[in-house]
């Protein structure tokens, strides 16, 4: 007996090997740790001091040599967090505390001992917060238009491949798989339109806002506000800190939202893989085998989407919970939000990009879908408007006819025209058709290519709502560059202050 | 003994009897019970009937003659409707059934069983509870406007009205009144911004998306859509029905955000109006009595804000959990986001109005707020500012030496001036201030005059903020009278369109 | 052409007419209105009114010529409620008030007035709650273990009957449809013991905790719980009335656990009736047609157990919301908490009967559940183990042989002799097995009759576990029947109390 | 200037540095990373795979040279996991896998192969989860008994000292601060029962339930429940596995109860904190000042509290929402469970003992609690009871007359005589009181002595209920011994086990 090392509990029945991401996203928590929150916002709490040393400067409200020694510490920590050097202590309670101490050590509390002036930890990482999550904003919106993107581009494959639809987990009408996966596609990117509308909810500046209720230092809000890239301050230095869990709450339940379309499309993709549909089969990359059973193949990626789901959905309540009922000004409880909001991040970021790539990998069986087109008296609803059109007779009474047409033909797949017949005859009702079109009606190609409603399965139909789709897909693009570019335009607007205020003499 | 029939068990220590509307507020599901859901529907169900019914005659879907007798059937049930003689019967299924029944009985089936041609209930409900919503949300802006200009009307009276600003549920720093009024308005007006994008979300027209998958007949969905006060039809047939808990959810989840706010507001009302704070005394109005306690005065419309905040949230979780990993097609499930939404309402709807009544009859003990910042050493931030500012040492240096001038000044309300110098001669700080200084620094006066910082309790930033919140009042009301007009112009649209039907021959 | 009046929107293609109860459960809100939530509370406030007057004419504290009034007074209203002619003015606040108000006009208020002697509307609705949950929670139980007993008899019928078992969504192991039915059984019960535990915790008495503080009249709280059928009077008269949700909130999370076990047995019959698994069909009595589609017919009552269970999960998060933070003694919103527990009985009391009578109508279609244990390599695992087994190789080479046995089997159902042959050469394995033994370990009948685990499909452990579970549903109808008879007893002690004291001279 | 470094950005105005747990408790996950999940299921899996492996070598389903190899290496991974010298391969997807391949690498696949036998991970992590759970439950218990304790503790020293009972957030009627303790260490110990009851619940054995549908080799369930310190194995293998979240939302809810009625006593003792209650004050070891305001001292770790109890709520939700409608068998789903629980204990578990140590460190006024006491016509219930009870009049009259009066009484602190008869005058009631006794009736000593019923605050009551709740801590610490004791046995019965099995001849 040939014994051999093995570290992997199965795979030797697959042909190619998980995907990498997809690994990390399903075996998550479980053999990987979690920095602390406050690791996050060490680059926005450097950003936010430099922005806030340069304000104070420019309106004279703390030296100019304390703000060089300041913004040139500043730098130097930048460059060792760039590096991996700047560790959290957690002996000090928070980012803000580590890296003013770091400055303290640095360039001497003469200098260091003037940076928090006329702001106080409250407003500073809520500042910290909104930058954080309006990067997370717009990464969330690039990975679902990545995901729309995919949907679309797989459905204009699949346009015109028959495919049972479903009501009630039966089957209902004939459309196609692209127009499903064309559903999917909008919903994704209203997704988008939500998370895009956090920006304009959210996007103001809660640096000066101090401990609750403001300072009695001449400082310039507007100023850190373009320093930082936000459209305003905010007009009331108590809102903002009244309510530290609704930027948050907006945001997890815009992801909410996103992670429960996911979490459809992932059950409909699971239960169109199993072996009684078998209308699909994920690629090898995106399954996961057994332990134990040498010939299973698993959907987890796409379970592990259903559950994140649930799991975004009760941070939710979290937030909202903490929000009720808070006493005015600063409350302690609100610091939670900080680790929901990142533990939903953490479990969702890849979300989007892992399902693209299980849509983009899958196989698809279109002649199974199609069979089934042929069966259970999936053409009846189209036999019943086209009875009731060519014969102009009411929709009622030709329904009538047609289910008990159903009902004699039981046995069938499909309504046969003796069944029909007697159905008329007993509804009184002359018909003047033939068992052809009684035939041709019910057949997956006839119910397509006679739909003609906007937004369903039509050739026309699709034509036109993939091209409003690509569209919205342009819009979102749109906006993410010009979200981008501000960034950038209030990083150099600060650089150049920078540069200009190290330059001066005293 | 004189026995008198009484039916209060409180009330003879109120100088008022209490607001009806609040009293059902807060009584509530107690003593009144709810009709079914499906009779909010019914003017919704009768115009989406009509509409469809017109655009289906003008395509040539169905018969003029039909159409007539539908549009005459419907204007009669509406007058049934309107004097209240038209009642559900339980029998039959929903609202459509019964409209459909009675339709039937009134026109005939050769007429009535042509209108759900080329429809389903799946898209039908949808329609209607789209329309309901769309007023819905109109209706809470509307309230929550409201509740913003009383806020800021009250808040004008008391801008100067000096008020020991809190953290931690401790005194921080001195601010107004006003300025904490302000603060709520801020978040209510952002409640209204969340209300507004709901609007361009969901105004889309799901009708004509038949069962989930279209229809054969040559449907004009932008007509029904006109007809309606949509913006425009939706792209795909699957995606609304696929998501009927979506648009719910948006709206209960800016409901929950909205309640959230109020709940703060009423817990931070509740709290200056006990006895220990007597900031605030509610009017005998908005108070209910004990059954058993005879000096007994409570907030309970306050209290009941509270209760229906967390109510809004269980709801707000229920929806999303009915969305979660839905698989495609209609599902029955998402029928109960039909109730869960309008218990929402029933509970939640008069809040805003409540609050505001609350807000404009209560009575504020200006001096005793004003009291409160003369004590606790309140003023020592604005203290260690000034020290700091004109004695031009580090901020960070200043407040060692004012929290050690609290230690020395134990016993006392406010940081003397002999704690200071012993403070600063520690710290080796050489100090050139004025007792006056010391002593004027910390005073309530001072501290609001010297407050700089926009969005701070100070002149300046109060009158600047109060303007930009009236402007976003203003931006708010155009936004409802827009919509308002659009709703108009779509039914003398459809009214049109059914006066021109009726006259042309056959 | 014949016209014909119909009432219904579908179901001619139906053997049999929809299930009365079933209709109401799936119809449910959308055409029933509720009634408000005292009207619940009526009877259990007669019981506790009629109790607290015994008592407190027991021990003195109210005159017994009030007593024996106000008792008659209860008995005249009692027939009033029996007899549906006592109706709630909204006018009042609430059932006590109401009660109170109508025995005032009865016998006026020199007895009626001394009734709310030492108690508060605050431990009188606790009283009336407690009472009512406790009836909810018995008939809980009662519902669940009907559905239990229903699991266990279908379980019977199909214990030998060979079933594709799942992980994953994917054919996993062969078991047996029972082997299904009773895991089922095994969850419900458990159900059952959470219920018990309820009483349990809280079938003590408020009664007596008047405002929170308890009173200076010397009352008998042993009396009063002997009279109600309480164990005891709880502890701390503060207690129950700062916690007015908990005992709520435990009904709530036993009835969503329990909603949550229902959500998986309909989740599992949704998938086992859709056409492509097509293993069992639901009888027409629990199906529903479509108002457009003449071939449906839908799974609704299964479909809305999965909205109902999302619906109950939310009323959780609303009442562990309303309990958190609040301050000592009675706050007024713990009121929502009323009709919240009664809107959950509402949605679910009659969910187990309803899936009782799913289970016990519905057709299974062994045949098609068998084919597919001869599929897909079901049978794999049991081939491992026979293989590791006999041949004396390690579990975990068997593994890697059968996974590659798998692959090399490609486009067959189970795995080849001659593919196991070449693994087994592969990895050195010197196999002494027929080809005979490798084909019947796959097969079904083989792979449970070699089943040995306890817990699992073998022959001797369905006997012994179903053994088992059905001693638990004995021990859960004994626990009811005590429960019954405590209660009646309760009633007795309280009627003898009464007769005795209204005999008696004055 | 004496320029000094600080690390501290607050804490000169504090008389005693933090205490460590409780800076911990308050920063929490801001500084402080989290290991992967499985980390702490390493001790447990091992402990799992030794009784698997023992039993399997005596029932004769593995070789004992193996069972001896696997033990052997077992027993020194336990020494590498003791000195922290084994740490999570993330490349490994859980600590199933991990702790397998040590072993491979470690004694070789010929042993090592054998020891997944007759298991899957689906079991092996549902026991190592049990395992935790139960220890967890345990460890919950015994902080919250403790806390429980010290509240008796502080109840006894303040059973006498009045106290301003509230409701409604308005003074009731006066109470004593102890009664208002003991209320709280009722609702605690309810809290310890819930918990007992998990362990009645979930103390059985998943393992042997292998995949969901069992085995074939002929394993003893009996014997590994018995080495684990289970009751016995559960009843079907299919039932623990679809339920994978079950015993988890068990655990959480209990928690979340729990944290709710901490919360309740933290809101409660922020607000006696509060200047303007000024009722108690927190020991500066249980404070944290502000980075910006020089005399704050603020109770973060009771607002974390609330913070947390609202957390826990929402990861109930999502546990809920996980277990809702999933299909049967194993669904990876459920995996997400673990580090939400996991997740839970990390933010809660230490709690109730920082509670404990404010409670037993803080400041009581009860200067300030009495003079309340004296205020505000606290005393108004009591003298209206007295009124009714000495002059023989209903309490309805009784309180017409003591509401008139206290509105008589404006301006005074309590109902005056001469306000009392002219109220008394109006409702035609000849009063034989003297001023003496409605003075009397209204102090806070009166009103205590005077309190009668059971729960309240009277002296007798006090002694007894204090004792009954005693009675419950000590049967809370019989039931952790006798847990504790059992796996003590277990863990003895299977070392005896694994040493006879070392011992013997192959």
């Amino acid at each position: 007996m040939k014994i051999k090392q093995t570290n992997k509990l199965w795979g030797h029945a697959f042909n190619s090997t998980p995907d990498k991401k997809t690994l990390i996203f399903t075996s998550g928590r479980d053999v990987i740790g979690l920095p602390p929150s406050d690791a996050a916002l060490i680059i926005y709490d450097v950003w936010v001091n430099k922005a806030h040393a340069v304000m104070m400067a420019k309106t004279g409200c703390i030296p100019l040599i304390s703000a060089r020694h300041i913004l040139h510490g500043l730098t130097e920590l930048e460059s060792l967090v760039a590096n991996g050097t700047f560790v959290l202590d957690e002996e000090k309670e928070d980012v803000h505390s580590n890296i003013e101490s770091w400055l303290t050590n640095a360039i001497g509390i003469e200098h260091a001992g003037v940076l928090h002036t006329a702001r106080s930890r409250n407003d500073q990482v809520m500042t910290d917060m909104r930058l954080f999550l309006k990067d997370q904003v717009v990464s969330t919106m690039n990975n679902s238009v990545a995901l729309a993107t995919s949907l679309i581009s797989v459905a204009e494959v699949y346009k015109r491949a028959p495919f049972p639809g479903f009501t009630h987990h039966q089957h209902a009408m004939t459309t196609t798989f692209g127009h499903i996966l064309l559903g999917f596609a909008a919903m994704v990117l209203r997704d988008c339109e939500r998370l895009e509308h956090w920006v304009s909810l959210h996007n103001h500046n809660p640096l000066g806002n101090v401990a609750s209720y403001g300072t009695s230092y001449p400082i310039n809000r507007k100023l850190t506000s373009d320093y930082l890239g936000f459209d305003s301050p905010d007009h009331n230095s108590l809102d903002a800190i009244n309510n530290r869990w609704e930027a948050e709450a907006d945001f997890v339940f815009a992801l909410s939202v996103l992670m429960n379309h996911l979490s459809i499309i992932a059950e409909t993709l699971i239960t169109l893989g199993v072996p009684e549909f078998c209308m699909i089969t994920l690629s090898d990359m995106y399954s996961t085998g057994s332990s134990v059973m040498p010939q299973k193949k698993n959907p987890d990626p796409l379970e592990v989407i259903k559950g994140k789901a649930a799991y975004v959905q009760g941070q939710l309540m979290s937030l909202l919970s903490i929000g009720k009922g808070a006493f005015i000004g600063y409350n302690r409880d609100s610091q939670m939000t900080k680790h929901i909001v990142m533990d939903c991040i953490f479990e969702c970021e890849s979300a989007p990009l892992v399902l693209s790539g299980v849509l983009e990998t899958m196989t698809v069986h279109a002649d199974v879908m199609e069979a089934w087109c042929h069966k259970g008296f999936i053409g009846a609803t189209t036999l019943m408007e086209n009875i009731a059109q060519s014969q102009h007779i009411p929709m009622r009474i030709a329904k009538v006819m047609v289910e008990k047409a159903v009902m004699y033909s039981k046995g069938e797949q499909s309504v046969t025209y003796a069944a029909l017949c007697k159905a008329a005859q007993e509804e009184s009702v002359v018909m003047k058709i033939t068992e052809a079109e009684v035939v041709y009606w019910q057949t997956p190609q006839a119910i397509i290519s006679l739909s003609k409603s906007y937004g369903g399965p039509g050739k026309n139909s699709m034509n036109v709502s993939t091209k409003k789709l690509k569209q919205k897909i342009q819009k979102v693009h749109a906006f993410i560059h010009t979200r981008e570019e501000k960034d950038i335009h209030a990083k150099k607007l600060l650089n150049t202050a920078i540069e200009s205020l190290m330059k001066g003499g005293e």
